[in-house]
C-alpha cells in the first residue's frame, strides 16, 4: 500500500465548474483567456460558476441586484471588526472570524433546502468585500463606508476603501484580477471546504474553513510574500540577478514562481503582467512592474520557473492603494465564488469525505499505570 | 481514470496518532480498551497524542499545570459570547467564532517554530472547554464561572456548567467520553484541519476549520440527533420498533448507527453503553438508557447495525444535565486533542494537500458577449 503525499496528481472527485488541462484553465468550457480579453465583468464569472453556465442580460441583472441588496453589513459586524482591531493580528485570522460570525446571525443558516442555501451564498459573496474594506478603514482610523447600490463589485470595493468612486482603469484592473481568482479547480483551500461541507455542515464553515486554508503562506498568502520580496529587494537596492541567486544557494523559496498543477506556466499570470504595465504607469508607480520584470527575468533564467497568479497580483494591489498584509483578503473576496460553487456542487450529490491513513506508530504497547512510568 | 468517491477506503498520508485495524481502535499503539479499563486520565490522554508517549508522574504534574493556567478566558471573549448570545443560532457556530477570536488575539498566533505552536495547542486544548461551559451559562442568563485551577479537565468543565463540584461518578463518566472521543484517524474533522493547515495556515485557522466540520451531521453533529430520536419516540409513546421500521421503511437515517471503518461494531460505544447504565440510574434518569437499550435491540434485528460512539453518548451528556445542542461541543472539547495531534503532525512533515478532480462539465464553450446572449 503506497500513498501520495499531499495527494498530487490524485483524482478524488468529478466537477463541473473549472479545468486545468494541458496548463489551459477554463471555468465551466470557457478558456480564462477568452474571458478576459472579452472583458467579462466579475458578477457574470460568478453566475458562470454557480449556474454552469453565462448569464443573459436579465438574468445578470437580477443577479447584481440581488449582489447589490446584500452588501451591506449590521452594526453587529462593524463592532466586532473595531473590537478585533490590534496591532499584532493577521488580518485573514479577522476575516476568518468576521464570516463565521456572519453565520451566527444569519437566521437561515441551519436551512439546508436549495434555495436558501443559495441566499447565503449571495450573502456571503456580497459581504465580503464590505468586510475586507471596512477593516481595511477601522485600522486606518476612518469610519466604514456603506456601498453603493449602482456600483460593481470591483468599483463598489475600490470605493468602499477609499470614499471615491475609483478611474476607470483601476476598476478594471480590480474585476480582472477578481476574474483570475475566482475558480482554480481543486486547490487547497476549495478542497478544505468541500471536505468540511461533505459532513453536511453549513456554507457559513465551509467558506470559514476555506479562508483558514487561504490564509496559509504556501497558499494564498503567496501575494504578500512577493510583495515583501520587491520591498526587500528595493530597499536593499540589491542586484536582482545576485538577490535571486542568494535565494536559490541558501534554498529559499522564491515567492510567486512554479504551480504544482502548471507546467508551461500559469495562464493568468500574462493578464497581470500587463495589468500592472498599465497599471503601475497610470499610477506613477512604475518602479514595482520593472522591477518584478527583473525578477521574473532572473528566476527563469536561473532557475526555470515561470510566474503564477500572485507574483503579478502583487505589483497591481499595491498600485491599487491595498495594504500588502490585504492582498490574500482580496484574493478571498474573489475566491469565495468559487468556493460557494464548489459547496453547491458538494451538496448536490454528497457524500462524507472520510479517507484512511497508514499507521506507522508504534504497535501493541502494553498499559503500565502511572505510578510505575519511569 | 477512476476516483473513489468520498475518499473511502483511500489512504492518503501516514500517521503514528492513532489506528483503526480489525475495529480496535488504538492511540499511539495502545488499545482503547485497555486505556478505558485502566481509568487513563484524559490529560495523559492528550500527552500521548501530542508527545507519542505516555507522560510519567512529574510530566504529567507539569501538563496539567500548563493546561490549569491557560483555562481563563479573556473578557473580550466572554463580551464576544454575550454578543452573539441570541435564539436562532447554532452553538457549533459560536464555538466556531470563538475559536477563530481565539486567534486574533494570540500574540503568537503567527509564530511557527515548534515551541509556539505547542504553546498554542496547550492555550486551544485549555479554554475549549472555558467556552463551552461559560456559553451555557451565558444563555442561560448566568454569569460564567472561572475555572478552578486543581480540578481535571473533566471535573472542570462540570464545574464550570453549574458552579458545583460534580460528583465521582459524573466526572468518571466526563474523563470517559473525552477519553473516548479524544481521536480517530482521519476523520473528517481531522483530514479537514490537515489539509487546512498543510498551506502552513496557523493553529487556529486549522482548529476553526475542523469545528465546522465537526459541526455536520454526517459527523460529530450526529449525537444530538441521537437525543433528539430518543426524545421523539417518548414524547410520541411510539413502539420502538415499529418507529425503527417506519423510519427504514421511509429511508430515513437511523442516527448513532453503523460507521464506515468499523465493520464488527464501534469499539467506544460498550464503553459508552455501560457509563450510561450507571450515570443515568445514579441521575434517576434511567428512561433513556432502557429506551436507547430497546432502540439498540430493534437497528440490530431489522438493520443488523451497531452503535457507534455517537449512540450512547447522547444519554451520558443528558444525564450530565448538558443540553442537547451542546453535546456536539462537548464532543470539539475532547477532540481537539487529536485534532491539534494532527496538526503537530502534519507541521513536522508538511507538504500541501492538493489534489485534482476529472472535469466533466462542458467543453470548449465559444464566448457570446452579454448583448447577444439569449
Amino acid at each position: 500500500m503506497t500513498v501520495s503525499k499531499g495527494l498530487e496528481n490524485v483524482y478524488v472527485a468529478e466537477t463541473s465548474i473549472s479545468s486545468i488541462i494541458d496548463s489551459t484553465l477554463k471555468y465551466v468550457g470557457y478558456d480564462i483567456n477568452d474571458l478576459i480579453e472579452q472583458q467579462v465583468s466579475f458578477e457574470e464569472v460568478v453566475y458562470l460558476l454557480w449556474h454552469l453556465r453565462l448569464p443573459n442580460k436579465a438574468e445578470l441583472k437580477k443577479f447584481n441586484e440581488e449582489i447589490n441588496e446584500n452588501m451591506a453589513v449590521s452594526e453587529t459586524i462593524i463592532t466586532s471588526l473595531r473590537m478585533q482591531h490590534h496591532q499584532k493580528l493577521h488580518p485573514m485570522s479577522v476575516l476568518r472570524t468576521t464570516v463565521s460570525m456572519l453565520g451566527v446571525f444569519d437566521t437561515e443558516a441551519e436551512l439546508d433546502d436549495g434555495e436558501s442555501v443559495y441566499r447565503k451564498g449571495i450573502r456571503l459573496q456580497a459581504k465580503m468585500p464590505t468586510i475586507v474594506a471596512a477593516f481595511s478603514r477601522i485600522r486606518r482610523g476612518l469610519d466604514p463606508i456603506p456601498p453603493k447600490k449602482e456600483l460593481s463589485v470591483a468599483a463598489n470595493f475600490l470605493y468602499m476603501l477609499t470614499g471615491e468612486e475609483a478611474d476607470a482603469l483601476s476598476v478594471e484592473a480590480m474585476n480582472k484580477a477578481l476574474v483570475l481568482h475566482a475558480d482554480h479547480e481543486f486547490n487547497a483551500s476549495t478542497f478544505t471546504a468541500r471536505v468540511c461541507v461533505a459532513t453536511l455542515s453549513d456554507v457559513y464553515s465551509g467558506v470559514t474553513a476555506a479562508i483558514g486554508a487561504l490564509k496559509g503562506p504556501l497558499h494564498g498568502g503567496a501575494n504578500e510574500r512577493v510583495f515583501d520580496m520587491l520591498e526587500e529587494i528595493d530597499a536593499q537596492s540589491s542586484n536582482v540577478r545576485d538577490y535571486i541567486q542568494y535565494k536559490i544557494d541558501n534554498k529559499q523559496k522564491i515567492m510567486g514562481f512554479g504551480h504544482r498543477v502548471y507546467r508551461n506556466g500559469d495562464p493568468r499570470a500574462k493578464h497581470l503582467r500587463v495589468m500592472s504595465e498599465r497599471l503601475t504607469k497610470e499610477k506613477q508607480e512604475e518602479k514595482w512592474y520593472q522591477l518584478s520584470v527583473e525578477v521574473e527575468q532572473a528566476v527563469w533564467e536561473l532557475k526555470h520557473l515561470r510566474p503564477n497568479v500572485d507574483f503579478y497580483s502583487a505589483s497591481v494591489y499595491h498600485a491599487l492603494g491595498i495594504d500588502v498584509d490585504l492582498f490574500t483578503l482580496v484574493f478571498s473576496v474573489s475566491r469565495v465564488s468559487g468556493w460557494l460553487a464548489h459547496i453547491f456542487e458538494q451538496y448536490r450529490d454528497n457524500r462524507l469525505i472520510r479517507p484512511r491513513a497508514i499507521y506507522v506508530g508504534p504497535e501493541n504497547r502494553k498499559f503500565i499505570p502511572i505510578e510505575e512510568r519511569l
